[in-house]
């Protein structure tokens, strides 16, 4: 609630078009809904521009079902980390697309908005790194974003990134995903003058330390303007991503 | 080098316009001046649109001067990590302004031409976080951006973030820096739908471990759009933060 | 045994009123009993004013028994960590309440005592941190305190724990839980001017490395005030916060 | 501010007896001042009843100064990790004693009232973990509190400890300071049925790794009721133990 | 082979006595047999006064078979880290007596010579510390020493060890076994003027981190003459108090 | 492509032997295909001699398959770190023989041409470290190495790897695998005056930390000429060894 | 005070031979001396037959002396860790012998009586070990044992310690001391069968991480019988060593 | 010694032409000299073929001096880490060159006899890791080895390697040296079909940890044949490349 909003709101209880208790009650409102086991953030549409997405890790299938429906029934929504085993049960009871490559749900009751000033490539260096790619891809995709996947190119092929150097100029924000040394990040990052978010994976085995080796060459990168975000993070980097892209008329 | 511009060279050369060593030279043309100790990137304005920085932890004086140089009369240039006892050799040698409280040299020969689409705000937790959090400051300014300061606003007196809430939903993108437990991030991301980029500082004693409890907490930070540099690098969250907020018309 | 104790004793004996086997007895009387495998601390209710509690991690259900039992058939007892498919046959030996959601077994043989100077708020910050912050309110609850449960208000969306800040601030102890990045005590420790105990949580994935990242976060935290306990472990927290909040008259 | 104080202030401006700017004021009023580099928190008296602390750390002479000030010309200040070569300096500036044993400088302006409602203890393993034992009892002291210091008793001549038992137990909340192995909270905290507050040091050398031993010893104390805090962080030790041992009608 | 041995060869060969072959044969006599996964040093019995024992982690039972076979029909032998599926399968083919509590298998052949100079304590500081104590019970036992068991006795409750000082003082050499904080050992330390085996174990949870916490906390205790093997190493610490413990007329 | 082939490709094109779309796309011509899930790198087999190796870890048997068909019907192909259940089904597909102890596939359709100036000695520590070395040993095989086995020969029994001294001085280059402290590299390099490539395994427990003592014991060897691959990396020392050993003549 | 003791007072105090204040007395008679800021232990010679050493690393030159002092004037005193400037200091106020290599102040009042039951040897692995190493030669000596310095001996050139295999195999007892990776005391344990005491060092650099390198390759030693120390702790393994080492009718 | 030289000795034996002594003598023969602090590996020479290098760091300059000269009067001698403070005084003791960049003092008594199959290319990243590179390349020049130099071609400007991929392929064996993420050597080990060795630096900031970023990098490369050396071990890789390099007939 901004300053000029409470000075109006005071002025219309001044002037006695507002009555005390109306005013309390906007004063206090609170842009959330109380379901016992979660607070949904129901206002975050307004707020950030895009509805709730829910995390799937360890929560029941009862408890993302409740949250869901607490978003309401006209809202899109995207459940991230959906255990193969809870799919079916989930989309009897919420409908929508399971995606298995990317283990999201997707709730798309309302068209999506184009949102975004460019394509957003989503790089990967390995074939294993695609469940995380693919979670990138697809939250860049409900939150109104065309995709621009580029898979398997990781440096020790160096010429396989180098052949796709024009698409990854297109783009206007980059995710890029690896495991193992997590070196594709600093030669994308050289490579094109655009906001890159390097996402680590937990791909590798022995001194990749479970993604850790990955995210520390990230977090070193010697290519100027790469972010990073946390191990198999692929929704944070789409989210991120998203928000770097959005075009201001739709905010 | 574009396909068209090879195509385009390739039919000079059939139609005789161009000789072949001259095509072989273009071919080959390689955008860096070798220094012997340093390979000069000198087409990084034209790859990313931002002139070298020159990081200088590590480096002699002389080799910042030479380097410096390399990049042409011309280079608006920033050296970052400026040791305060070189500060007085540098300024002489290549004149540009030094400031203390960022450990930056700026030499601004051309105007700086404004590249971004709105103000980027860069937030700190405390006053010892306040070097690293100028670095990125004085680096976005150098980049073409406006920046709005918002210091010592930690988490533990939370009525002082909030009171700035406007201040912050009005930048287009959020540098924050913090140290200790690096919490700020998490409550600024909640805060605004803008990108966030989250610097952890070395800020801290015992069980922040040089840095690492904030870098941990902001790569686990459940606010989404939230992606994290190295310790202490203000310059790279600057940088990124001016890629983020360029304006597509003067990219 | 205070020296006054043993002065008086050693009076008695001066005085033949207690014989020397007696009073060796006196002198070597030990506060616990022998089961083979524990040495069950039967006094620790005089000694610290509370029944013992079994940490049922890594105990087979014989030894939980056994151990319960030694505790004589009027102790109230609790059971902590108890594995669900021990829970059966537990309570079909001990009697007593199982409770999923704390993952507790307690025997309320006697009254509890109301023993608090007022509520222990138990507040968390995501759906998941339940299991721990369960743990510590049931815990606090067995020890005679009454429980202000304010669950999943976590930094990210920071009007939510806002809005309890009338509730947080009547109790006279809090114990705050959260994963992931672990900042909520951070904020509420600012918010109050009471003792805060930070649990940090296993939940979280990738550089969360199994609560790390959540205990960094609280043991540097900015707020002054907070105290820290081992990963996951409500149980100490609600310990901690029963020991704190004691009247004196019923210590 | 309170809903029922909120509520008043609309009455109020209904009433006309509040004008709208002075309402807008009263709802907006910061409880803080800017100093640039600082934004003092001049409200934490109110909120927590205590003065704030500065700590010195990473401060100029200058910054320390400035902040002593903005806290107003009559509040009690302490001031840790003072470092020696800084201490003539602040003192000619602030006037006050500085403790070179604490590391502190303390401003007493008014009578400091008491507030706890029984001794606290404080306990040290060593002597060389004296420095952070002393900077947890200064604290307790300028925050209203009687210390006890229990120092030099280690666990390697578990004797030296036991032989303190009545005094350990006569405190209402014991600060223990170690370093090494840090074992020595978990034989207080079996002794006495009283908070227990661990304060690990940086002691040692080898594999204390700088007190991480001494901290990972602490928070796996096998004793219930132990809460632990950063390594060497004797002023937040001091601190909670104020919060927990305040007499109610005087907080 | 010794110096003497050697000049006795020679002269044996310089006088005809010993041939070329035979003295090459001596010279180069390996005292080990090769099993193609395995190469068995049949000679250690003789090197270091013991049988070889076998580490059964991670070998499959018909390795373990053979090297049990390798080791000679009259051979005592002792198998640790027998997993409790493939006990009866060994116990089938190579006799002996499988301990659950210990996970051992023992050969014994021939009668067990008494070793030691006196009792070896294996002391524990709790229920869940048992398997790893008994490991080195059995061991100290397979290898000629009378046990003394002092189990469950950790430092929460000192009065259970001291209680407990005379047994202590009576062993020649004691293995002390803790999980958690690990400070047992400091304890007994202490108490005795005895070498001290300490061993940390795996249990506990959170920032006990598979036992680091108590192997730091071992290796940084405060009393002197402790020594520490690796995290659950009951058996090199069995191994260690027989070879201290060693009458030197048996060696 | 080499300068002088781009040379002869302009002169062709300005003979107008060659047209522009076919020099564009020789220019272009990118030595991988592309399978969606993978870009395999065909080409591999020119620029480093050997065909590329499929880590099946982390691959469905169905990637596998695909990859292995697009290497081309008459490449011998290694897959390694195949999964026991997924062997039968691979080599239904794929035709060529498992091998369980290095957990290969190997493919063999074309001799094998002998490419080594030497021996490959394959060294191991322990029975259980056989897994990792028989991967080395069957990657070098596969690569035109003869391998020469020496297994079982720690250095706890030091007189076992002298033994094999003279076989260790044959070799060209030599694999030393190991687990726990990792010490045989050590031992081994001060032996030979050869190319000595450590491999730590992740054999151990407790402060074995999953082959991280190995692992740091190998980097820290204080023999000159020790390099070291990742932790239970056979296949990447058997490839390196190869690369080491090849005769130039076969390259 | 044993049982026995315990009961013979009783019957004093009964028979009135020990009056009651005695008695008290004889009960609580503490075995130190309280300094302010140490409390010497002074029965330790009695309780485990050594005198206290001092440890001098964080102690001013007036503790050092103080401390020596509370030890009696016929006490003989061990000071380690003596910084080399503080050592003209204290042999001027105490008296002794300051050494150099060992970095020790050693106050022989009275002959030092032999106690070892055979020669206790210390063998190094590299030049630069020579401090701890020595270390450990002192305190062993000045506890009353012979001692065999061995010293460069390490792995890299095995040769050099298997000659001196007769050496190290007449000693009782075997200090190893090494840095780097640590290896040394797995081959000299295979070599005997002697307690091995391991000792890591802080020598070496990288991925030696200040002797972690060398302290986990102890810990994991394949070597049975080996037992480990605190990084450059030689005090304690020589202490260790004489424990171990002592004759029983000199204890 | 071979076991036909042994053989040949006992036959000399035999026959009297060599007597017991002289045969001992010979059996025993120990190639190195004992200065006291060290144990000169005089043989090193004829069993790696090269002479030994003396790592300075951690030794004075008369240890320096003193080993250098137990070499021989006519050895080539590398002395590396050499302090710059010290340099003046080791060449005034022992002549040769002592060169900065490199930190080495080279002492060529005779001339260096070419061993290499071909050049040796040592490759950097950035400016800063150059006196490891350095390091390297006189290690392998000192060797016998041509050396080509490759700098400053770290990955963030990705043309900048690539354009000096023909002299890359031109080498027998790469040393290639990068801090931060370390990411040259996949790329270079892609590039070519030739031994990398890949050497992580210290340089870097923040969350490279002294070079563990770079280190695990290289560890977790997905360029086949790379291989590994200590944080900042020049020396190690320029002797490993001249291990790998060495033309068998001039070993």
């Amino acid at each position: 609630m901004s300053p000029d909003a409470v000075k109006k709101l005071l002025e219309d209880v001044q002037a006695g078009t507002v009555g005390i208790a109306a005013a309390l009650e906007a004063l206090r409102g609170l842009p959330f809904v109380e379901l016992g086991h979660s607070t949904v953030d129901t206002h975050r549409a307004l707020r950030q521009g895009f509805p709730e997405v829910i995390f799937g890790l360890g929560k029941t299938v009862a408890q993302i079902v409740e949250v869901a429906r607490a978003l309401g029934p006209e809202a899109n929504v995207l459940v991230t980390r959906v255990r193969p085993e809870a799919a079916a049960e989930l989309t009897a009871a919420l409908g929508g697309v399971h995606d298995e490559a990317s283990r999201t749900l997707r709730l798309v009751r309302r068209p999506i908005v184009p949102r975004g000033r460019g394509p957003v490539a989503v790089v990967s260096a390995g074939t294993s790194d695609q469940p995380v790619a693919e979670e990138a891809a697809v939250t860049a995709e409900m939150l109104g974003n065309e995709v621009d996947r580029i898979y398997d190119v990781g440096v020790a092929g160096i010429h396989r990134v180098l052949h796709k150097t024009e698409r990854l100029r297109r783009a206007t924000v980059l995710v890029v995903v690896a495991g193992m040394e997590g070196a594709l990040p600093s030669v994308v990052g050289g490579l094109v003058g655009k906001p890159v978010i390097a996402v680590p994976t937990s791909i590798g085995y022995g001194a990749s330390f479970g993604g850790i080796a990955a995210l520390l060459g990230m977090l070193n990168s010697c290519a100027s303007g790469v972010t990073v975000v946390n191990i198999d993070n692929g929704f944070g980097a789409g989210y991120a991503a998203a928000l770097i892209n959005r075009r201001e008329e739709v905010a």
